[in-house]
């Protein structure tokens, strides 16, 4: 009995990696939320597909694994990489109580890694990954590890970092970081990364930061004390004397 | 003229993005450390091939940068990612006088994914991305940015957690991280993450962890305060109420 869970990357399948394409080839059933079945369209015609809106990440890994105990192969598909704000850990909980299920994480390009290659090279030093989505986490959690991020001189990639119901997440992250790094601070924004609809992408300050509208298909970094825009390019020096 | 900066990912092919393929197929020259060059050896045969050492990355970035001066189609490639810990920021750097190089950054599965997919799904919260090599970052902001990470409860990976010149650099950040973090913390490592030789992979407390040996081929996954052991996996829980 065994359940995949893959890491489609950014979406084109340029990005995607054999691994994945191959397991959702052998699977009998892949499992994902709506929008992302259609990334993968070529690979799970004729294959029973279960996908469900935005909200039903618990009922989805349910099916999963009601599928594997009945002994069909099946993969469990989400963008980016499956572990990182994916669903490879609910399937893990969920499934608990059947450890005769194998639960293979195959993984994929994050969205901090697109948003990075599209920038040019932000996170060529240390770096944090935080979402602000307060959904699941609640925002003092958040608050707090964005303000010892910034005290640390990270680099910060936020995900999830707007939604219609949220509209000030983003503004009260740039304020927080603001405390501790100064307004001109070298920082990106990049929606829809590789995606077939085409991806915009925004090089500012850490003011103009602040200021912005984005979404959540929006993916934002925030730049560090070494971070500078070379050839209108968004990059971290390491260090190297160069 | 142009110059790719391309992510192999862990190094088995499986996991290598369709689109790092084509531009290495594509390129004229590959340059890259000699341990990489025989995870595309398929790929780079019969091109002109520049490899250097470990610690030749300025070189090979120059290298590559007079190839594309004269017109040739260059692939830098790197393990993992090419923009995380990777060579893209020198190749910005080095060529900021040359904008009409061009700079495309493939990116690829970075250590950190590759390492979480093993041990199960660890970064499935927030997290950070921190190198223990102090050959080019101060000693003293790598400990201020693992005690900002630790105070701020984000799960933190370790890229070069140790050398042969730096034994004691895993054990000096995992006392750091007991400063804030209880010594039962779920941890991880992982060694030589899906590559040929084949991986292992360890999970442990962070009372161990700071007791275990490892090389600069391992990767190392220190949990927060939401990572658990579930059958044998590390689980970051995301905090779905299940």
């Amino acid at each position: 009995m065994k359940i995949f869970a893959i890491g489609l990357g950014p979406g084109d399948p340029a990005y995607l990696a054999p691994r994945a394409r191959l397991a959702i080839s052998e699977s009998q059933v892949v499992v994902g939320y709506t929008g992302y079945m259609g990334m993968v369209a070529d690979l799970v015609e004729g294959k029973e597909c279960i996908s469900t809106g935005m909200r039903g990440e618990a009922a989805r890994c349910q099916s999963a694994i009601e599928e594997a105990l009945k002994g069909k192969l099946v993969s469990v598909i989400c963008s980016g990489d499956a572990g990182i704000y994916g669903m490879a850990s609910l399937l893990y909980e969920l499934a608990a109580q059947h450890p005769e299920i194998e639960i293979e994480v195959v993984p994929g390009i994050t969205a901090a890694a697109s948003a990075a290659a599209i920038l040019g090279s932000p996170l060529t030093n240390d770096f944090a990954v935080i979402s602000l989505s307060d959904l699941l986490t609640p925002w003092a959690v958040i608050e707090k590890r964005l303000r010892a991020c910034s005290q640390g001189d990270l680099v910060i990639c936020l995900y999830n970092p707007q939604s219609k119901k949220r509209n000030d997440h983003l503004k009260r992250a740039c304020a927080i970081v603001l405390e501790h790094q100064p307004g001109q601070t070298n920082c990106g924004y990049v929606r829809n990364a590789y995606r077939a609809e085409g991806s915009q992408s925004q090089i500012c300050t850490l003011d103009e930061l602040s200021r912005a509208e984005v979404d959540m298909f929006t993916t934002v970094i925030i730049g560090n004390s070494g971070t500078r825009v070379i050839n209108n390019k968004l990059v971290t020096v390491r260090g190297y004397a160069v």
